[in-house]
């Protein structure tokens, strides 16, 4: 019985003006353990109501499979996850690149990583999450009927990456609802040179102009009713002098970047959130440089 | 009487989807030789109709002036233009560097590059042309209020740029008349995408995306009916294999991006505009590294 072993990392998208097309690798894992069984589908691990034939897990697997012409027979699939669900932090993305990833590999790695970043991107829908998730780092990823054109980029070193999540989730239909149909002509602008100001920023190290480069117009204005507490938030990050603030993804984590100093900030920040109504769990985290793996 | 000397490279901006934010500087350049008198104005060189005092280059003096609280008596100023008027190559943003580095440098230099781009984004109204043609190479830059964030960054080498300029203008007032006040908010995500891609694969030099990067939903569709014979000479660009192809600025030039290759491909392609109607003016040239200088 063949079995392989898939472990994904967290991703935040959008990252502010990038929305759909920009995100980033995060030192948080969920592990996807594939044993191919003679019949039936057995999952284990993950939250109970996705333990069925519905897995998103399962369910990219089976469309790898159909584009490799595999046949394949029965599953048992454990599910190890530290990527909160509904959060923001790329949770769906890494079950589809799990899937496709453990499918490809058992059907002997016919598909090369520009075919996963494609296929990845059909089931998602959207770039900004699978593209990093698969290669790592930061990338930055557009479509074009049914190929993704994208750039792999190598972040400065020197920054970390707090993410707070709140006790409530947040639907991505819900978020996606959110947006309007039509914006002004110069909200579009403004995101514009705000992506590419961040881009380059985050990889020249120009860290002093992270803080308007992830001023956004597109996403986030639409959003951040959906967000409790979001102005508190916001504001704490400004009181211990993050170098940007964004929703992660579509929410409801918030991502705070900070610039490595001498002096550690977290436990100020966290005594500072532990004051809100909400509980919001802190996480500490780095850009993940590998993206998704073979264990 | 003090004399200074201001040599001011051409720039092309928005190339394809980074409206009003993206720019670079080539190797065509003015020159303005300003030279402080008793009284009065003289200016020599340039279009006849430009040469009294709402001329660009000394408005934008004036303005410096004004800024750095310079008591100024009377200018002849020289201009030597290579750039061609109303083109979409940066002409008037050239006479703004020019005009505001001259004045600045007859004060005894006070003002920095951050309050030279700056004073210059307010006079020009947006970042895109005066960023690189006072920096050179590429500049992404925004503005919140009163100040300008960008970064100027070096694209790989292995490119040319060829300017294609018709023998009719297209005035900026016009190109900007043409824009729409709200846009599909898809186009948007589109466009924010491929500024994404275009900068990093400039960069980077992953020129086998410059294609699908320079591709724009925001400008170009409005104001290609400004340009005739706008569809022969995309299909030419196309058909000599051109990485890229864009309308520069405003308009009316069309740029072509292309590797460098051992065969040379000019001559096939002065060929193919000799055909058209209008008459296209050539011009080969490179990205400019050093931007506006004192000579």
């Amino acid at each position: 019985m063949k079995k392989v072993t898939i472990k994904v990392p967290a991703t935040s998208a959008n990252m502010g003006p990038g929305f759909d097309n920009l995100g980033i690798a995060l030192t948080l894992y969920n592990t996807f353990e594939v044993t191919e069984t003679e019949q039936g589908l057995v999952i284990e691990g993950g939250p109970a109501e996705f333990r069925n034939d519905q897995n998103l897990v399962y369910i990219s697997m089976l469309q790898c499979f159909a584009k490799i012409g595999y046949k394949h027979a029965g599953f048992h699939i454990k599910i190890t996850a530290d990527i909160p669900v509904c959060s923001g932090l790329g949770s769906s993305s890494s079950c589809v690149i799990g899937g496709i990833m453990a499918a490809n590999e058992l059907a002997g790695g016919p598909l090369r990583k520009q075919e996963l970043v494609d296929l990845a991107t059909q089931i998602e829908g959207h770039p900004d999450n699978v593209a990093p998730a698969l290669l790592g780092n930061m990338v930055i990823a557009v479509q074009e009927q049914e190929k993704v054109y994208f750039n792999r980029l190598q972040i400065a070193t020197g920054l970390r990456f707090i993410a707070l999540t709140p006790d409530f989730g947040l639907p991505t239909e819900k978020a996606r609802a959110a947006l309007p149909k039509t914006i002004p002509y110069q909200d579009a602008v403004f995101n514009i040179g705000r992506t590419g100001l961040l881009i380059s920023s985050l990889v020249s190290g120009s860290f002093h102009n992270l803080k308007p480069a992830c001023h956004d117009r597109l996403h986030q204005p639409y959003r951040k009713h959906l967000v409790a507490e979001w102005d508190q938030v916001f504001s704490i990050a400004e009181s211990i002098n993050a170098s940007a603030t964004f929703l992660s993804g579509a929410g409801p984590t918030i991502m705070l970047i900070l610039e490595d100093t001498d002096h550690d900030i977290v436990p100020e920040l966290e005594e500072k959130i532990k004051k809100l109504t909400h509980k919001w769990t802190l996480r500490q985290l780095r850009i993940e440089w590998h993206g998704a793996r073979i264990l």
